[in-house]
């Protein structure tokens, strides 16, 4: 904990602006609104612009404002009015790097205090204002080849040691399936594969081709389980080197390929296409060109099945993690996904929603995440300490809060009969 | 069978044209390509528009065209050289009028012979000139409140009598679905009502609303089975007298209310929203209006289903069915239903596509009412019996061959977290 977040973890005075004297930029000032002093009128502003949440807002020392008429479920403490002004300025951008710098403090739950903040300014007015005020003017980096090389290196080439701190035996950094409620993450992250697996119907000696395979578990598992041969795409250099070294040393190097190399340059033909956690990096405008790689490369046979974060409305992606944590993602709602599907005849088979598997999923990383933040202060710093727990936290309450979705979306070519008559492989025994 | 149909029955020579006189017509008009006759030279056009599927075309006892190497899977007699030259004007709307008047004769099985064609075309070249020429142009009949009552009409007020020769036991008139393949009609009519209702998880003492309810037999089925009170809509005169007085008849019309009213007028608060088969008679113009009722039904709480005839691309209705079956319909796209989720926070949860499962729907529909034809014959006409027989054919066939898709969409408002964590429950024994 450094200084201004030792200071700001005491509790500040519940302060009426009619009990105390005016702060000296208040009285200097020939703006100040009558009443209530400039803290607490900013102060009431934001909390008006969040759509009034059970929340406390507080200027360290000077103001603090809350609900009159029940419980608040957390306490933001800013550590001075500029800090309150900047954030102000752009609430959705400037709040995360606050929180980061350590210049805004939380007393209670952060994914508590996330979620009330979520669920009032869904239900409330102020959405469409949000949206526009933050979002839809932002362009996201754009994901030409050498862009999405860049945006990805930004986010997954920081070091696979820090994801094996948090992400698990697997190394999956995706949505997990719980069977039940009460399953671990490694034993959720292996029941996803299995049902991803399942829905994709592997046979022994089929042929696969994986878009964005992350640390390389799920080529692993196909290999190991389900005796099919995969040519896994991904363009981080750092998870293709990790992956490389663990299918060798696990013995799987001559039926697993991991190919450093772009989606786009996919070729050949094989039985089945999956992509697990890459369509929230392709952007919008070129899921008809991912949807013509599917296309050619089943060549009017096989299965396919595209699993990524979405929405339930087309919207941008929150600006602070598009901007600190995901440069170029977009979740796209249903319909736009069907953007991939429709210029091509891909039939969708089958489409479930594990919205809220993600936010348990991501529930067990904030866990862990927080049990190794020691070592992450010491491989990073205490902002970068920060800037993950709020994007895991804040990640936890867009799932819960229905900000977020999780689509695996099954597909095959529209002119193949080659499909189950019902779902109930699925869930044999 | 009339005059026509028996002398079209008889086989006719296969004719080259270099070992014929030329016909009264061909020699008179200056036009003639030389080489083969007229009805040749107009056969071979229409058999490659239609992208030279494995069928004979004939023009009865002066022509046939072929596949040279394969055999023909049917053979397609047209009486004379107007009969042709009238369904190559517009071939998919004039062909369905000339088989249903007789002067189009099919020799080999109906279904094989329209799965051959619609094969053909998809994968050929013609499929954009196809649609170009035939469908995208055409308005269908307008889904206003008085246009609605009118297509419906037009379609469901035949006679119930009618239905009830190949419908079954349900007067289901909807995709069934078949948990084996071995599974009869009316069992698969059952299964479906039940997949539906544990989709909802409907539970005792629960309120539903339907939109557009048939014959009736969904909304006594949730009632008997899973103890709900259910509110149905439709403006069909004709099945809902029959729905009201077979509610009597079996007491349930204390826990069923069927209201002979648009969908739109739907007011009041549900547990759950439910509609099997209306969609297709909505229009995507109304599909925001329709998920505006879905919402302030629901009320930020509940479940909801929507199943539909659906496409992988979007394109107009087949135009003879459009114009002589069903004024009005539409099936659209999967990205097209998302208009009626997306404009409000609607969340999709679980998208089943059922397509097989109408074809044997369709493939037991035909068998009966193939059963049934010469009943049908003394209600209405030879003219009826053909033209049923035509679409109940070509629905099969439009399944088969992936030209049409049944889509079962399960929705709930976005803010509602209960949801179940997984499927497993809709396959439990």
């Amino acid at each position: 904990m450094n200084a201004v977040q030792k200071s700001l973890a005491s509790t500040p005075e519940r302060i009426s602006a009619a009990q105390r004297p005016p702060l000296p930029d208040e009285a200097a000032s020939t703006a100040a609104p009558p009443g209530p002093s400039i803290d607490t009128w900013l102060l009431t502003r934001l909390r008006s612009f969040l759509g009034d949440p059970p929340v406390e807002f507080a200027v360290f020392g000077q103001a603090l404002v809350g609900p009159a008429d029940v419980p608040a479920v957390a306490r933001v403490t800013f550590a001075n009015r500029r800090t309150l002004m900047s954030i102000l300025a752009d609430p959705p951008l400037r709040f995360g790097d606050a929180y980061s710098d350590g210049s805004v403090a939380i007393d209670g739950d952060l994914v508590s205090l996330l979620e009330t903040i979520y669920h009032s300014g869904a239900a409330g007015k102020s959405d469409s204002f949000l949206r526009r005020a933050t979002g839809a003017l932002r362009r996201p980096h754009r994901n030409t080849l050498s862009g999405s090389r860049d945006n990805i290196h930004h986010h997954y080439d920081i070091g696979n040691e820090f994801y094996s701190l948090w992400l698990g035996n697997t190394m999956a950094y995706t949505c997990a399936y719980y069977p039940t409620p009460a399953a671990g993450l490694d034993e959720a992250q292996v029941a996803k594969m299995d049902h991803v697996c399942r829905k994709l119907r592997l046979k022994s000696g089929e042929s696969v081709v994986e878009a964005g395979c992350g640390w390389g578990v799920l080529a692993l598992h196909m290999a190991r389980h389900y005796g099919v041969r995969v040519r896994a795409f991904n363009i981080s250099r750092e998870q293709v080197a990790y992956a490389r070294e663990r299918a060798a040393r696990e013995g799987l190097g001559g039926q697993v390929e991991y190919v450093l190399d772009d989606y786009r340059n996919i070729s050949g033909h094989y039985d089945a296409f999956v992509s697990i956690g890459m369509l929230e990096h392709v952007g919008v405008a070129n899921y008809a060109e991912l949807g013509n790689v599917v296309q050619r490369t089943l060549n009017g046979r096989g299965r396919g099945l595209v699993h990524s974060i979405g929405r339930n409305q087309p919207a941008p992606l929150q600006p602070w993690i598009e901007r600190r944590i995901f440069p170029g993602a977009y979740p796209p709602s249903l319909g736009e996904m069907m953007g991939i599907f429709e210029p091509w005849n891909l039939s969708v088979l089958d489409v479930e929603n594990l919205r809220l598997h993600y936010a348990q999923t991501l529930r067990d990383w904030l866990a862990r995440y927080e049990a190794a933040s020691e070592r992450v202060r010491v491989m990073f710093d205490e902002k970068f300490v920060r800037m993950w727990r709020l994007y895991l936290a804040g990640s936890v309450a867009a799932f819960t809060t229905g900000t977020l979705q999780l689509f695996q979306v099954l597909f095959a070519p529209g002119e193949s009969n080659d499909v189950p008559l019902t779902r109930a492989h699925l869930y044999a025994p």
